[in-house]
């Protein structure tokens, strides 16, 4: 990364000793679940969770310290710890359990932590299967065990509460595509709060605030690709429900940061790059979404991983764009 | 290769200049959808996609165009252009969305556009991705793309005019499988038409032509594998009416060609191993029909891919054939 | 492998020519279903599948017959062979268009006969397609060409007896998930022959018996993973109809036996790590039948085959495992 403007805590010097590195670490570990190595991010974040329901807070603490200790007993790489790569997708691993199982049953805390510890397998696992192409595990993890959890779930009586299985056909959509400023305006920070699965305006609004505390321009590019979101589902047509509750545009501004902010060189090539993947994540949602639907329908963050995927793998042939 | 006994358009000095080049480079991005590098070829491929229908030619040439104008400004190899190998992708996707979104809606015109466009992209990251194991990327990016759009598109009110969503779960077959003589030629000719998504007889027997015009012995190979085709679906009693459309066998016509006469070296051994593989390929096309009822039921090229795919890597084990 | 307590048959000097040899690499090569190059435990395990049903006997022996067969007239080399690892998986193939396609058919005996051969090609593509991360292929050539097969099945009338497609969407689990003694005994043998897709539990004891015969620790390691399978479907609430037919914990059985006694150093790490990777994949188990319940069902090893691959691939990441 070029010239990144960013501010984080100060770490005195007993964050050099465990349990206050300990601390910085799973702050980090959340704030990467949007590319941000920094605890001051990674406050605002908690602080969103807690401000979407004190469970989901919680769920996030307890998803984010297992997959961080799991990467300490099985002896990986300090550096990847440190930079708190260990602990996003147990994180995210543990919310999406408690939004998909309910929060308040007991087999959810105990399917949250087994999952988050899982999550550091996965983990260590993509870090091999992705280096014949330099790739990061983006949150494969985190799709991988929440998609499986999902789908068994309705089949484990015991931990499912929610009735019947939430199967069916996909089906062609309807309703008006109309926005009025109201939408869009929710529809812009719910982008960004969808990440973490929550739907709420003010929600979204704390998780931009912390990426722009981290990091002046990869809160513009987040700003940029919950816009293509928009525009993109307004111009295709999709109904203004699911636009304006975020569901069609989280993806994108996960595309957006990954390409225009963090994993490329910045400049005006890559963030022309970031708006059209943007835009391809974008009609990636709506088919992911009618791929999982006979299987209950979590389309999860797989639209950006795999637009991601692509994008950066193409960038070897296009001598415009470098990786950073 | 081996002895291609070939015929193509003598280039003439203006065509070492833009934009004649160009004219040549999208002849042979069209004719690539058949593994033929031939500007003749690409000539009848035209004609027969203009035969099936005017606004398919036009597609089909939108679709080449914005293809290899796409891999021109993001700067990839040259030789990779001049030998077409960017343009066949864009083609068909151009051509598919005209088939599945229907050809007169100004949407499907500006879909074909921006999808011919990320296959640049989606091409690029094939090429790197399949790289450890020096494989091509066969049609691979149409089929990512088209098969996203069309699950997508009936999310998408504004661009998707056919009603339902086309959902259904797989049933069992029914009718019979008898075919006669009428049936069989009609099949025979419809199974290279439908590479194209095309499925009358003349239009498949154009397409023959300019495989013939380019490369003899490949002209032959994709008789075999349309033989092969028709014989495998009919001993397994598939229902005669799909066979004579060219729904079962268009997979194993590209299967034959790529194991028969382009990606290995020519003779008895490779010419076996394609029968197989297009008996396999076959098989393997009635799966993934089934496998995307519940998402409209557009099989394209996968089996062709997967096939392919897995018989080329196979080839390292087995000393009595070689890669060309 | 440390301190394999095994025995074998002796092998006289006769079984170094044709078809004594051949004998041998027969009886191999079904033993290496469950990973044990050993001609001894092929005798069980041939015993066991004549003790279900004459017919699967003989499906058994064809296709191991025909897998092996097909990989010298292919020239795969002879050490691959000598260990019966080109055997195994077309003994799996055609085990299983006998008990899905019906035993009884002559198609199912050509189809048999052809899916063995294409397993050939299918392990050969594995062994190339796996190498940058030095995996093995496990049963993938038959969970591919069987998925395939049980897919496509009902399009072709000749070959399918079945009736309707058995297409379903998936639903929630009912049924009590009490255990009594009767049934965990049933479970606890059934885990182990359904990974021959057998139910019956004397069946399942035959090929613990073969397993034990060739290496005492591994039988106690498909043990334990049994154990950890009933455990983990009886505490998430499984139903115990399905868990006492053992289609909830063949998976378990052959990821501990892959992790805890053939893949990784034995040891109380890899042991842990095994319970650990049984646990998840009894879960997965779930997840996946839901998946192709729109598509007939067919659970196959899928289960095992991800969680051993994710977790082989991990153990680069974790100094506290190392490959064998």
């Amino acid at each position: 990364m070029s010239r990144v403007v960013s501010w984080d805590l100060p770490e005195p010097a007993v964050a050099r000793r465990q349990p206050f590195r300990f601390g910085y670490e799973v702050l980090r570990g959340i704030a990467q679940v949007d590319f941000m190595p920094n605890a001051a991010c990674g406050v605002f974040f908690f602080a969103a969770l807690f401000a979407a329901g004190w469970q989901y807070g919680l769920y996030g603490l307890l998803g984010t310290v297992a997959g961080t200790a799991a990467a300490y007993g099985l002896g990986v790489d300090k550096e990847r710890i440190g930079a708190g790569l260990e602990g996003f997708n147990g994180c995210l691993v543990a919310v999406a359990f408690a939004v998909f199982l309910g929060p308040g049953h007991a087999s959810t805390w105990a399917l949250a932590l087994g999952g988050a510890l899982v999550s550091a397998v996965v983990t260590g696992a993509l870090v091999n299967l992705l280096r014949p192409w330099s790739m990061p595990t983006f949150t494969l993890p985190f799709c991988l065990i929440a998609s499986v959890m999902t789908i068994a779930a309705p089949g484990f009586p015991r931990v499912w509460h929610e009735g019947s299985a939430l199967s069916a056909l996909p089906r062609s959509a309807a309703g008006s595509p109309a926005l009025d400023w109201d939408g869009i305006g929710h529809a812009f920070f719910a982008n960004v709060g969808q990440i973490f699965l929550m739907p709420q305006w003010y929600v979204g609004l704390l998780f931009l605030l912390g990426i722009f505390v981290a990091d002046l321009v990869a809160g513009l590019t987040a700003c940029l690709g919950s816009v293509v979101g928009i525009v993109t589902a307004w111009a295709l047509g999709a109904p203004a429900s699911g636009v304006t509750e975020g569901l069609l545009g989280y993806n994108a501004v996960l595309v957006a940061m990954a390409l225009g902010a963090v994993f490329l060189d910045r400049g005006a090539w890559s963030l022309g790059y970031a708006a059209v993947g943007a835009a391809a994540s974008t009609v990636l949602t709506v088919a992911v979404t009618s791929f999982f639907a006979p299987f209950g329908g979590h389309t999860l963050t797989w639209p950006y991983i795999l637009t991601t995927l692509f994008f950066l793998a193409a960038v070897p042939s296009f001598p415009r764009l470098r990786r950073s």
